[in-house]
């Protein structure tokens, strides 16, 4: 594996590339599926605990990925700056496909939290979009701006045909993001006859991540969530139907 | 285990208990938890895959497990005839509960397709009703009224405080009951601030049941569905969570 | 479902026959896999939590399901006599397999502690094997007799060529029987060329069973042992590879 | 995180060093649990299968990984040579524990086939030992020489109080390294009373790996080994236990 950290247009912004090496004895991964890792944080920081622990979980499964480091804090977070930056990573990744060991036509995105809105809107808005999204307790709704650094649009509202497949996850005791945003997003993928699949757990904290040892230190919180670490396994076995592979 | 037929007040209905030994060994286990089983076949017959595979599934758990064999067909089928039998089945569970060692705070009910209306009817409009509720790929939708023996109300009208928790799992590509009778429901579990999880799948056969080798007897089907098996361990949790034993 | 207990040719010996219905949307399964469960207790008694939990969860995978209870105490459970009730109990599955709709090239047998040297005894010495078998923290050697009923063979030294394929699980710090047990019946099974697959967990009690909350009361009891509860989905993979179903 | 590769002192000996990064949001991970990996090969060269994505499946759940590539081919394998370039790789990790986030009390080893060899052989014999060991269809006994570049110690014969707790995962039908390997392994341990566990799965080819998609590009071999792949998270599950965390 090779790690690379790239800065991007924005001040302060930057795409860090996990790159794992080929091999002749896995010659189905000479081009590998990407994930853009979008951590949480209200637009206001990106969580280490939804970053590289994630880029590790999408590495053992084989894909190459990259966690974006966005605009973040009043000002800097306002739309579209997130967006634009979102964007230019994932041109970045297609445009050096052959550099990266990309597969184009396997490019997938996953955003926790405000990473989830802003996931939700490169599907949906982005010039470029991804191949699949995979949205985690997401941000949708513009009511939920209040809790953000910066207003934000309701992405539910810019759902058409040419947004990807998207795979879900949340929890409905989440007293954060209300489960309202899930269920909004489900609704305009259905209207718009886009494949996906929804996974709301009853129990679970908002930011649960993996929901495994590695993000939880506190036992207690541990115990609790540990049921929702089964999603990332659903949510691999759907990527792999969806892509293909 | 006892097993035992009994013949409800309307023409051709009958509950068939399942009632395990109890034991001091397992002494946590006098009362036990009680599964109504509510089958699906659009109002026209109760499927044999959705009636004692899923009995055995939570007799496995420890349930004590009821399959009801509703009022079936043109004019038999004619609401609220269903209901009224399912709630004679719990009502005598209830009444039960001592000759059938039931906890009677632990009183749940599973419906598949129609019998997901009529499990939803009766945690909505039932005279009793569960204490919990499973809802696999259920029709809630009275357009959904097309493809069953006689109309129906939307019973995601009738959901308010006193419905109880509900567990719901379906397929999106489902081609005979649309996603949308899930969703609805969800939504009108959330306005009432009903506990709810919900697991919808991307891919999947409409009835698939367990989903498992005892529910699909041809190969490619069995393969096809063979990641939805996943849902009835996360029901059991789901479970034991909401009924804290 | 229908279940009945017989009586069989020893004083106090019963087979509690638990036959799952068939259906004509359940092809597959008009003639099912037969799974024997022998429970353990020291040749002393016949524990209840090895006994129906067991049955029912093979139930919930397909197979008819007996239970045997077989003689014990001083005297009554001197060799050969619980093994002679294990073959009258197989032989009476055999012969009966059109009323009770069983698979005869798929008679499995499973036991737990001394039950699973009755179950290994029956699979080596046996006047009738059955087609695979199930052992879990059995009892298998001679030295293990101190704290049985009476005095035992030791099981190993029967294995040969017409031994069935054989499932073993257990934990290594069982502190009743030594995974030695386990180890010594292994070996035989490898030198005389028969498929096995075995399970040796690190941690968890003696008499463990499914390892689940209907076997273990106590809350701390439970959470010690719940990682063992995988054993069952093993098995039943186990069996479905072995059978070919 | 950050990768490294570091020459050791046999010629074209290297470890390869994935360090995650450190974060206030995880605390516990300031000092993380090592896993040095040992790929497989026959001595004769270093399988990529075993190498990079093992290292990525323990690094999703929260090690720092090191891949060894030691000594390999006719004469540079004869031993102790392999054994003093993993002797030099722990000692590396252990006395880079600082730089590197390391929790030398939870200092782990990985071997596969003949790096299962080398794996036992620093575990038994090694001037510094690992305080667990994980054995993936190992080589243990001098017998299997005849497959591998050079003549190999028995390292059962080695195995004694000193010995870390060690997790053993095979396939009975390994047609390269005969399960009998495996048995004489777990017979010393159990012997010299160290903590084991061991899962020997009834069918999967040799070098099954991580038996996920990333190691097998043909489908059939995929589907023929998928069943397997359950042992990484019951190792992980073990490790957990055996390192408390």
């Amino acid at each position: 594996m090779k790690t690379e950290i790239i800065n991007l247009s924005n001040e302060g912004v930057t795409l860090t590339a996990y790159i794992l090496d080929s091999s002749n004895e896995m010659s189905n991964w000479n081009y590998r599926p990407a994930m853009l890792v979008i951590p949480g944080g209200g637009y206001n920081f990106c969580s280490d605990r939804e970053a590289e622990p994630v880029a590790m979980a999408f590495a053992s499964k084989g894909f190459n990925t990259f966690v974006l480091r966005y605009s973040i804090g009043r000002g800097k977070a306002a739309f579209p700056n997130p967006l634009n930056d979102a964007e230019e990573a994932l041109r970045m990744i297609v445009d050096n496909s052959e550099k990266w060991h990309i597969d184009t036509n396997r490019t997938a995105a996953i955003g926790f939290s405000a990473g989830g809105h802003l996931c939700a809107a490169l599907s949906t808005m982005g010039a470029i979009k991804p191949k699949a999204a995979v949205l985690c307790y997401p941000c949708i709704l513009s009511s939920i701006g209040d809790i953000l650094a910066e207003p934000v649009p309701s992405v539910d509202e810019y759902v058409d045909g040419t947004t990807p497949p998207t795979f879900i996850v949340s929890s409905r005791e989440d007293t954060c993001v209300p489960i309202e945003n899930s269920l909004r997003y489900a609704d305009a993928l259905e209207k718009a006859g886009v494949d996906f699949e929804m996974h709301i757990f009853s129990k679970g904290y908002h930011g649960f991540s993996l929901a495994n040892e590695v993000v939880f230190s506190k036992e207690e919180d541990y115990l609790y969530n540990i049921h929702l670490s089964g999603w990332f396994e659903l949510c691999a076995a759907w990527l792999k139907k969806t892509f293909n592979y």
